[in-house]
């Protein structure tokens, strides 16, 4: 059903109240991205399921510390989305100074949300970005039927004289809140994409809960990419990794560089906006579409700031209370 | 059929005898490398096909400019192995001083090879290893039916107390050059792997080679990763991308990382060693076994120095004149 962006904004402060002001902010701007862009796994079901964004527990100040072009960041329990945009700003700062900026972000406990949200960021800063994070693990590796890594998602962004290119796929077939919502929904998962606590296949939401996640096409080359989160956002930041528990479970690995010392950033975002140019331009197959990936969802997201409405299921709003 | 690598190497060194001393030791390292680890499509077949590795016409001296943390090097049509190479002992002095280095590559005529040769090295020296080529468009986007990126293959080395943790898999269903020794052995591609030129599936190479490679998966993600590659390995290092004709078609980026910017070096080293035991050690599919892919190429690679043999296809031999 359609709601007003105003309501849902305000439904969504009422909720997090009990976060400091300026914490709020960011994670009801982070939740309007992440509907407004139509990523339903990544909006209001985070304030429920497994591991609500508003559960904070703030054990000290938020930590900084710079080392050469690279910068560790502790949460101490403060919200995901404002310790880790503190990080994406100050991986900017460093790549205008160094011209490569390196941020390690430790001391969450929860995911940070669409990482486009901060992506697109970086991009505004005339930055090329990546970043990609690890969580607990939930999903399998190439031939393995338990759980070895996080859902790990990564995404690169790359500013252009247009709409940015975004685009943040998770390695795993599914994001875990995806898992949640079509448990909410009572919908049934895609085949081969999720295994039982038995490692035998399963298209049931609760019962793939208790089992693991497979890789999105379930090859070696996957499970190598998830490896790679695993190892950046997890060991390289001080964050945990694999089975192993330790009080760091999530950790976010942020990157930035200017083009401006190779190519230089007016050639770049030029060659940008060509590339993506002729890839709209190119042959499709009989019956589709060329299309890019952030496309969808930016033009998703400019059609709901126009209307300042946006569609959100209703099991979801009642879900997490708002009706 | 097993043939002396001392033969293969002093094959290989007639044939490209022409090179300037230290580039010819360099390429024979990188196609014996190939050879050793088993990739049949970067070794001695690279001497012949549509871009033989020997085929260089210095236009001038290799040329080195650094901006802060980056370096941008032109071969001036130096051999593509030594140039790249160059390009990897920079970025390696980079982040040395840096704690990040950056080198882009441009000014060559050909593949550099199997990125896991460079990888490995930067592995050696204790950093954190990522490289992407980009090279004249022969494959597909996603829902496309022409030619669009290169083959695009990029690649991630992690070092560690055992072996490195290193992978270099291509965008592509398959190399270009795995193409070309497919047609010289007369074998079928493998199903929705090639386009003829009319954009009709095929699995005869010729056709594939008149026509289009597809993705790898042909899912929109790994289209990306093909146009990721693209842009860093084009554009921003001064190469040219996608279907535009310029002189410099083929393109390097290679990035690397020390850990002592974060959580420090043998931390770093000691939790990518456990990662792969926990891997290694996890639970697998009946019937099946958990690999790391670099696994089976570092023990080939090993097996095949102690019995100073290696096992080539006759066909190749012919094909490269070495019989």
């Amino acid at each position: 059903m359609f709601v007003k962006l105003d309501w849902l904004e305000s439904k969504t402060r009422e909720t997090i109240a009990h976060l400091p002001d300026e914490e709020i902010d960011i994670v009801v701007d982070a939740l309007l991205w992440a509907e407004t862009t139509g990523n339903s796994d990544m909006g209001i079901i985070k304030l429920a399921g497994t591991e609500p964004i508003q559960d904070v527990a703030p054990s000290g100040e938020i930590n900084t510390t710079v080392n050469k072009c690279a910068a560790s960041i502790h949460g101490h329990g403060h919200a995901a989305p404002y310790t880790t945009l503190l990080g994406v700003n100050k991986a900017i700062e460093l790549a205008k100074h160094h011209g490569v900026g390196i941020t390690g972000v430790t001391g969450i406990r929860t995911s940070t949300l669409c990482q486009t949200y901060y992506l697109e960021k970086i991009a505004a800063a005339d930055l090329i970005g990546f970043m990609c994070s690890r969580s607990p693990a939930v999903q399998t590796g190439f031939n393995s039927i338990e759980p070895l890594f996080g859902t790990n998602p990564f995404g690169f962004s790359f500013p252009s004289n247009e709409d940015p290119f975004l685009f943040d796929p998770s390695t795993s077939s599914m994001t875990w809140y995806d898992l949640i919502v079509k448990n909410i929904q009572g919908v049934r998962l895609p085949e081969l994409t999720a295994l039982d606590d038995l490692g035998n296949y399963t298209c049931i939401p609760q019962k793939a809960m208790e089992g693991a996640l497979l890789l999105r096409d379930r090859s070696q080359t996957n499970s190598m990419m998830a490896m790679t989160v695993e190892l950046l956002a997890g060991p390289l930041v001080g964050a945990a990794f694999m089975s192993l528990e330790i009080e760091e479970d999530w950790g976010t690995f942020i990157m930035t560089i200017d083009p401006d010392i190779l190519c230089g950033t007016q050639v770049f975002k030029q060659s940008v906006s060509d590339a993506v140019k002729i890839i709209k331009e190119s042959k499709a197959a009989y019956g589709t579409q060329v299309r890019l990936p952030g496309e969808d969802s930016l033009r998703k997201r400019k059609e709901a700031l126009e209307i300042k409405r946006v569609d959100i299921d209703e099991r979801l709003l009642k879900h997490v209370g708002f009706m």
